[in-house]
Parts: C-alpha cells; structure tokens; sequence
C-alpha cells in the first residue's frame, strides 16, 4: 500500500520541514532502532520505549507475550514515533532556540505475527540488523522461547517525517547582536565493547560488535 | 502531592527493575531533556517527542500555542515517557539479548501554565538548567512571544521509573557455550559546536556551550 496522507500524519505546523516519501522515512526508521509506541489502554495514552525495525513496508517490534503493552496493541490502533536528536540549535533569543532532529511518525492498526517459522524469521532479521551474522552463532532459539516472544507488526501506510537540519534561525535583527549562536551537534556514541564477567575463555568479540553503530 | 502506585504506572512485568522513589525519578529526568507525550485525540493515540524539564515535583513542556498536542493534552490525561538508552546488552541467546535504559513513565492530567509572568520564569529555567546564564545573555523575550508559547505541566503523583544496568543474563546452561557476550556502552555525545555562519564577530561560545551534555 501506497502512503496516504490524513488528518493523523498531515503535519500540523512547520510544514517546510515534513516529508511522506519512502527515501526520506525508510532511512530513519533504519538508522534509529528505539522507538516510542503509543497506545490507548482504558481510554487513556500510555507510551512505552521499545525497539523497531523494518521490513520493507512495514515496521516491526516484539517483546514478552505477557507485555500489556503488546496486548493491547495488538488489532488496534497505535502511533509509533522514531527519533534521532542530532543538535542542540542556539540561537540569540529564546524564542528561537530549537533542535535539529529526523522523526517518523507511524499511525495505523498493528497486526500480530502468528506464524512460528515467520515469527522466528523475523526475530532474525532483527537481530542480524541490528548485529550482521549474530544469529548463526547465537544458540538456537528453542520452540519454547518463540512461543514466548510476541511480534506486532505495523503496515508503513499512514506515516509521516520530519526533519529540521542546519543552523538557528533568528529574527532578522537579532543577527548583529554579539550574542553566540550555533549548533551542538548531538550523536550516540557506542564504547568499546565490555565482555560478560562470565565470558567463556579465549572468545572475542565478533566484527559486528565493533561496527555496531546508531544514526 | 506523594507518588502513589496505580494501576497505571505499577510496573506489570520485571518488578526487580521498577522504582518509585524521587531518589530514582529525579536524577533520571534531570540528566534527559528529551521526551515522548503520549495522549489520545478522536479515540487515538498520538507520541509527540518534545523536551521536558523539571521543577520540584513537576515536569513542563513547551511549544507553539498553534501546536495540536498541546491543545489536546491541556487539561486532559498524558502519559510522559523520558528515556535514556546505556547499552546494547548481547547474550548468548536471541532471547536474552536486552538493553540497559534509565527510564521513567509520568501519567495524569496535564495544565497549562496561565501567568505571563510564571511563564517567564519558567522558560527561563528550562533555558538556564540546558544552559546555566544563557537566559540574561540572551536577547530578552518579548511579550508577543511569550504569548505565542504555550507551557504545559504535570505534577509527578503518578510517577514509575524502569532501569536495567549491568551485563547479560544467559540461561545458566548457556554460559559455558564459546559466543561472545557482553554489552556495548551507549552515551549521547557532544561534538565540537558549529558556529553560526551569521556570527558577529569576535563573538565565542560561553562555558555552558562547551559544557553542555544529556545523560
């Protein structure tokens, strides 16, 4: 399905900075792997920090069957939101002080995945995503442990970005004032790798955990 | 206002990594800016990542006054999610792979923050707490736009934090198997500020420019 653009994923304000295009969103969705999924349980919001990725057209996250979260997500509707915090924007008043950032927004009907082989061909697809040719060496997820994972998925139908790079942006006549402005680039950075206290003698860390990068 | 455990922010799945405590809470808030605000709109769920700052037992937010989260969350019940992600948590198994987060989960009615003057104030400390004195070196806000700013807050009686820190937990017959574990270290860094290309002259960053950091 083609994206479509309603009253949900129709950006409000700052329409200069919105995009609905596939070259714009798939490459956030796949540069940042957290997201926030937000959901509506008795009639009041709940947002819960968790982990996406994507599969062409659709996004995917997962966690416990026993996670309310994924319960009442599942057959219903939900927003998920995806973002990556890439400056701290200074400008020389208040007002205008700002944040670069790349954000998608998700609406639409999450889905379970039901299948036990495609459930477990999906968690692989995470997982090597995340960390290329981690789940050959892994030890076999046994049958018991995909009964106990739950995956939603998400169809990218309804979804909308939004971008704001580059500098502040003051009022005119503000620019001559001797008051500094720029940008604090802002980047997650991922440290040398810490071994499990109990790692078995003479492993080493894979190539993945060494390239493994966010943004 | 004490925080009392409801069903809503009781922590429903591992109970060993939930906290209650302002002890907990408030460094949390504190060393993360950016939020999720979670809130429901015509029946749906909407998550709009903003910045939070507290003020004692209270977070704000800000925006446009045009801004639709705002409107629809003055007066109406959020769920204000703030997270920061430490670390990519690798196990031997898919299953157990995890994350060490800091998070914290704030639910109730939001208000809006009426009092031009408290208004003022209030952002003044938003932008003194990203950065100590930028607020009187700044050109001061004019009362146009502190009319154009809407302030948002939520008081923190219905409040949970999550946190998990520290190396995998492999299922005990796993830990002898010869695949490398350990966790990735996650930290938001800042890199070296970019002046703004409009910059009068002679003018350099302030302290708070170099010593600005999140988490």
């Amino acid at each position: 399905m083609e994206n479509t653009i309603t009253s949900r994923n129709r950006t409000k304000r700052m329409h200069e900075r919105a995009a609905y295009d596939e070259a714009t969103i798939h490459p956030i969705l796949d540069a940042q792997p957290f997201c926030s999924v937000g959901y509506v349980f008795d009639g009041a919001p709940y947002v819960t920090p968790t982990m996406q990725w994507r599969e062409g057209n659709h996004i995917y996250w997962h966690g416990s069957s026993a996670s309310r979260m994924l319960e009442t997500c599942e057959d219903a509707e939900v927003c998920v939101n995806v973002t990556l915090y890439d400056g701290m924007v200074m400008a020389r008043s208040a007002f205008n002080h700002s944040v670069n950032y790349r954000s998608v927004m998700a609406f639409g009907r999450a889905f379970k995945v039901k299948d036990v082989a495609d459930k477990e061909a999906k968690l692989k697809t995470f997982v090597d995503k995340l960390y290329p040719g981690r789940w050959e060496i892994l030890r076999a997820m046994t049958s018991k442990e995909v009964k106990a994972t739950m995956i939603l998925g998400l169809e990218l139908s309804e979804v909308s970005a939004k971008v704001r790079q580059g500098p502040p942006c003051d009022d005119e006549s503000d620019y001559a004032l001797p008051i500094w402005a720029g940008v604090i680039p802002l980047h997650v950075q991922t440290l040398a790798a810490i071994d499990d206290p109990r790692l078995a003698s003479g492993v080493i860390a894979p190539e993945h955990v060494k390239h493994f990068k966010i943004g």
